[in-house]
């Protein structure tokens, strides 16, 4: 049987940085940005922390010749800061936001506010259906103290759940984005195991760029140097990865890096590397049988591992929980409280003294102020629970059913 | 060619006004509704509105003989209120929660708390694969001046594109739960249209109970009487739609509705009258053609009218965005005008004059509600604006690719 001739496909990756106000050399970046994807003329080029609109357009214009096909994935109060550029037309998108992303009142780590989502688009290339996906999951600020672990762990669950119901008509699954995950980490592996998904670094022939395949490293003059002072190389936590049905093969043929400083440049085009990916699909002779992307008991393993993750993420939310619940009663007791010393003041039980205005509507304020906060948090803290309680179970139901039938997970 | 034998499926769906401390003697409904659907036996039972996890669990013990496996969809701060429960195993779920859903400030109409989501699970039986999807969308409070249109369009949109990119492995696509939209309206035509679903009334070769399948009746003691007054036979609002691959077919024999009073007791199971439908599942024996749910031209005129739905909702949350903007910056003027104050005084410039203290703190407390209230306000409606700008685009998308490609959207 002749094999059909075979389709290479060139991807970029990058996430971007550019938060408008916040971001340095932002503008100038993104032109950078511009034109190295129009001197190399990528297939596919998906971006994270496009945040502003307005760069999405400059963009889009500066692309119209070589990607002259784009969607902007919009989300949360400042999007989801996803964008997809494509040689090929896009003929569907959907997005969907991850359930748990952080908490709103850590205002420093803003990524509650950002909406962080997986956007998918289907694009056909000579009659091979793709299923493009992009995404950028919550970030790790400290990697000893992770308090933001089981959201994380959550989000790979909800992106891998959200790729394989999706992906069950395409012929050729992508995923590129920022996961802030190591490769190591049980996120990723629960990613790779549950969706079968490969990593083009370690599946790559060729490779060129950071040692490691590191994506954000000490040589960047935007990382922060203390963040990866236990990581002398950097980390890789930016990745393309891919998978294929049984009629078709992927093989990623080459595997490069940028290297900090843009040639020519004192800056680079981001605080992370971009990963770019030379694909080669090919349509096989025959049918092979189903790829089992990890082996069934290390699947299991996996999954009682992330599990136990979200199990610590619903101790430690239901102890929140339970605590903003117990000042909000406090506020409601103190009102109370006050309440009654009003009453009493007005039945003149407390005749001739003078009554300290000022500081009890100071006191009542206070009060209220509390009252409305712990409330907020205990609102919040309920929905974190049941997200937790549902992804649980929904992981005990996945490693039942690879218990009982391992050959119907994909 | 023979024809395999008839798989015949008997479905119930029901949205349960299960509310706690609210609908009224929810726990003997409970108890009816677990009565009934043991008696009958039905193979697949879809609820909304079990907003307890009690009930869920009081229900599940009920059914443990007749219908043994189930799922509860967590989301939101009380739940999704959606459960499913099967005679036959559950392999796989996934939740997908609708980008808008009302206003969290609208109290009266708790929509926004509930988390309105659409649930999906896959269930096998006899070697066919079925995507079974329940639902409830956001109610219509007033339907002259319906301020909640635009947000259910979104919602019969993303539920749309949520069974279009979910179902396509499957071989047959349920989707039974409360519209909250009638006929003829736009959300519906749009969602039949878009995903071909069939309605299991009007397919229906037989039909017993309310007349014209009316699923919120005037003679339902709990419904609220004013609301159905310009429909003297009441509204139909609750659905099962259906629709298969082109290798099967599926036939609805018989679709039900409860009449109100449940029979022998004084009350009915809910304030919705349930559905009840025995679809009739075959294997063809040649594959026929792709079936076209809804003629080209009528479907790019719905995706049409419901573009105009979004773009006037979209007219309305920026002109929210704006006066929440203003009232935040007058706000802030406000409170600089205080500032000001303050600062003549403790400068000496009102020497002499007794200090407000009281009035004055009051005042600031005021003001500082006020910026925080109008602050919340503007990032919800910026959400807002976000979301439906997305929806306008995604639909502009689908109408290009009908009127280029007619023949790719199954």
């Amino acid at each position: 049987m002749e094999k059909d001739p075979a389709l290479r496909l060139r991807v970029f990756d990058l996430n971007c940085w550019a938060i408008r106000y916040l971001s340095k050399r932002r503008q100038e970046r993104i032109r950078l940005i511009g034109d190295r994807l129009c001197q190399e003329g990528f297939d596919l080029v998906l971006l994270q922390e496009i945040w502003s609109e307005r760069d999405y357009s400059d963009l889009k214009a500066k692309l119209g010749g070589c990607c002259p096909f784009s969607h902007y994935f919009r989300s949360g109060v400042i999007g989801s800061g996803l964008c997809i550029f494509s040689k090929f037309p896009i003929l569907d998108t959907l997005l969907y936001q991850y359930s748990l992303n952080g908490y709103p009142y850590m205002l420093q780590h803003g990524d509650w506010f950002c909406g962080k989502s997986v956007g998918l688009v289907v694009v056909r290339i000579a009659e091979i259906t793709f299923n493009i996906y992009v995404t950028h999951l919550h970030a790790e600020y400290s990697r000893e103290k992770d308090a933001y672990l089981p959201h994380r762990v959550v989000q790979a669950w909800e992106l891998a759940q959200f790729i394989r119901h999706t992906a069950k008509a395409a012929d050729v699954v992508l995923l590129g984005g920022d996961l802030n995950m190591h490769p190591g980490d049980v996120g990723i592996r629960l990613l790779r195991g549950w969706t079968g998904l490969q990593d083009a670094f370690t599946e790559a022939k060729h490779f060129e760029g950071c040692e490691d395949g590191c994506t954000l490293i000490p040589n960047n003059c935007f990382t922060v140097k203390s963040e990866l002072q236990p990581f002398p190389l950097g980390i890789r936590i930016d990745y393309i990865l891919y998978k294929a049905v049984s009629s078709f093969t992927v093989k990623c043929e080459e595997l490069r890096t940028t290297t900090g400083t843009v040639p020519g440049m004192d800056i680079p085009y981001s605080d992370h590397e971009a990963v770019m990916a030379m694909l080669c699909i090919q349509r096989r002779g025959q049918t092979a049988g189903v790829t089992i992307g990890t082996a069934m008991p290390a699947l299991v393993e996996v999954l009682s591992e992330a599990r136990t993750e979200v199990c610590m993420g619903l101790l430690a939310a239901r102890r929140q929980r339970y605590s903003s619940g117990r000042m909000a009663v406090l506020a409601v007791l103190l009102l109370l409280l006050q309440a009654v010393g009003v009453l009493g003041v007005l039945g003149g039980l407390a005749a001739g003294k003078p009554f300290p205005a000022l500081s009890f509507s100071l006191l009542a304020f206070l009060a209220l102020a509390i009252l409305l906060l712990a409330a907020g948090l205990h609102l919040f803290h309920s929905i974190e629970v049941k997200m937790l309680q549902g992804t649980e179970e929904q992981m005990e139901m996945a490693m039942r059913g690879l218990q009982e039938q391992p050959l119907h997970r994909h």
